[in-house]
């Protein structure tokens, strides 16, 4: 029974396939064992919050991909996978969280039960969802097999976005747009932080009266004040305060498909350090903007953005910017280029990045951020028109 | 700049670390390296949405923990661990998801650095954020360490939950008493289940007006009809329809403490089958929670539902419960014992749990749970009061 509304079309799945097989090739990889639930999700259409046990996609060397997990996932799969129901294959309960054995032991018998277990496989050494016993696991259960670093083999396939990837990041740029404009309204003194989030949260998810939201892979980020030097510090339930700045690192969220925008919101009067800084950064997005072209390379956007700060005096040291589309928890970022100093990678029509130049200090912060779309020809595309500047409530 | 606003007394995390120090000795553990984020925040407070780079905590044989993460993260750390700033360090963000350069290669080179290179280091092999890599990293670069398997060694002194750790969890009880309320109250033909899942959130998120809420570990699970076989879906911006039940798997939480609760509703006539399934059910809780009881086992909770299911012809394979309390994305689980025939912990005074005896069947699905807590003498007690059948609404 294969997923009856599955987000793309049966091509846009053999696309892709074909892209991984191809890099398989170039690395001499045989078999793929696929556990990143981005990539599980882009190369079948797996949809579902099960990640949290041991589960993968097999891409052998011809033939469709295997979905394997828990048995009561399997449920899920086949009602979201492409593939026909004998490729969802699954495990008994009682391996489960065990002390005893290890999913992963009865997914090597599987392998050498179909004649796979001497083939050069390729892993996702690198990968939240793939632990260490994991690996150990096919070592000890696959003498004859060479096991191979795949880490990021198929995050780099999913750079270029086809036009339908592009409306779901579209309908999750109209949502943070949404988000933002909601947190704009609402913020104010005396508001308790977490009753803002919870805003967040509903409008982020309710989406539109055409199209509702999914849940982002990160949760919202507002740290206030001195706080807003830690980028990845959570709410809490005390009341927002006159006299400092908060930033909103959020995502609108369509299908798995995210639209990072990040903006700050100041309650009384700026410091004239932080207007600088402002100043220095809108500065820096536009220089950075300009050099996100087809044909340049990720440094350039980090240089063009340095440049611009430095003429502020303020050196940042964290790349800026990396790749965004579909993603699951714990990050929304594809973990392949990345806007900084030393990568070379080239900028291509098609690819979307949150150019992300947060400014975290010693003792404050500042993000004005922007999705963005790599066009054939000029400056990268904003998905999203949302103004830039601080926003000064006083 | 130890944390000002830590969640527990600085005597709490003592005994923590002299329990886990216990542990580490009866394993001849000298070190321990401990990745999962809730093991972490247990230890020493730490709180922050970085799991998705590598990061963990230091247990040497003494002395204060130390937590290491990357460098724009250890302005969080500081900010909300109990250890003073010297047992904050940090790697560079060049070695965030860098193709060249491995973070745990830095680890490395601190723990040798220490003198710690030639030690028994206890290892979470099998954990969500210590991937294959980092482990190839450390036996790569610590050839003289003996890295022995340390999974779950922190999760098992997690099981007793303190007074405070209790007043936390009621407090999430009552935040997920609020959500299902609310729920009950919209739940209707033709409402968008994403509208749904948007108030869901904020619900939860909001808390009540003395406290607010924390983001579960888990997003809310609610498929409806035959995709109730499906544990692990998460919604779609479809209207409800009349004619099928939803069951709704939710947790409220309070400073990373979570309280799950799930309850069913059917909107019109139930069918004979599920009405007959959900009288099974409550027989089963019942006799679970009596079964549920200090010195009793794990095994005797999962036997005693087994026994009210089969009397109405339900065998069902899975775990029907497991220990709950702090925990981060993916899983709200402490992933140590399991409700199930097999497994024969001993139920200890309090020890917390969500006994969650889900149905999901082959084309239906039914979720009646309850969070509990172990008590020195008599069946569990609930964590919250909410009425337990399925709301019918014709």
């Amino acid at each position: 029974m294969p997923g009856t509304d599955l987000p793309f079309s049966r091509q846009e799945y053999a696309d892709r396939l074909a892209k991984t097989r191809k890099a398989m090739e170039a690395k001499g990889i045989d078999l793929l064992w696929v556990t990143d639930p981005s990539n599980m999700s882009w190369l079948t259409g797996y949809d579902g919050w099960s990640f949290y046990v041991h589960q993968g996609v097999i891409v052998p060397g011809d033939g469709m991909p295997i979905w394997w997990g828990r048995n009561q996932d399997s449920n899920g799969a086949v009602r979201t996978v492409y593939m026909p129901d004998e490729n969802v294959l699954s495990y008994p309960d009682h391996y489960v969280q065990s002390t005893e054995r290890h999913p992963m032991d009865q997914l090597s018998g599987i392998l050498t039960d179909r004649g796979w277990g001497g083939l050069r496989i390729g892993v996702e050494l690198d990968n939240y969802y793939f632990s260490a016993a994991a690996f150990l696991s096919l070592q000890k259960n696959l003498p004859n097999a060479t096991l191979v670093d795949a880490t990021g083999l198929v995050n780099w396939q999913r750079g270029i976005k086809s036009e339908t990837e592009l409306s779901f990041m579209r309908k999750a740029a109209t949502i943070v747009g949404r988000m933002h404009g909601m947190i704009a309204d609402r913020m104010e003194p005396g508001l308790r932080k977490c009753d803002l989030v919870a805003d967040i949260f509903k409008t982020g998810i309710a989406g539109t009266e055409d199209f509702g939201g999914d849940y982002p892979a990160i949760v919202p980020l507002l740290p206030t004040g001195t706080d807003a030097a830690a980028p990845h510090l959570t709410w809490d339930d005390k009341p927002m305060q006159s006299g400092a700045g908060t930033f909103f690192e959020i995502a609108g969220c369509y299908r798995r498909y995210h639209t990072p925008l990040s903006r700050t919101i100041f309650l009384g009067k700026p410091p004239q350090f932080l207007v600088d800084a402002e100043k220095a950064l809108l500065d820096g997005l536009e220089a950075g903007l300009d050099a996100a072209r087809a044909g340049n390379r990720a440094c350039d956007v980090a240089n063009a953005l340095a440049g611009e700060l430095a003429k502020a005096g303020i050196e940042r040291s964290a790349r800026c910017g990396y790749p965004i589309g579909i993603s699951y928890p714990p990050d929304w970022g594809e973990r392949t280029i990345s806007f900084r100093e030393i990568d070379q990678s080239e900028l291509k029509p098609g690819m979307t990045f949150h150019f992300m130049p947060g400014l975290w200090m010693k003792d404050w912060g500042l993000e004005i951020t922007e999705s963005i779309l790599i066009k054939d020809s000029g400056p990268a595309e904003c998905l999203t028109d949302y103004p830039r500047p601080m926003l000064v409530k006083d």
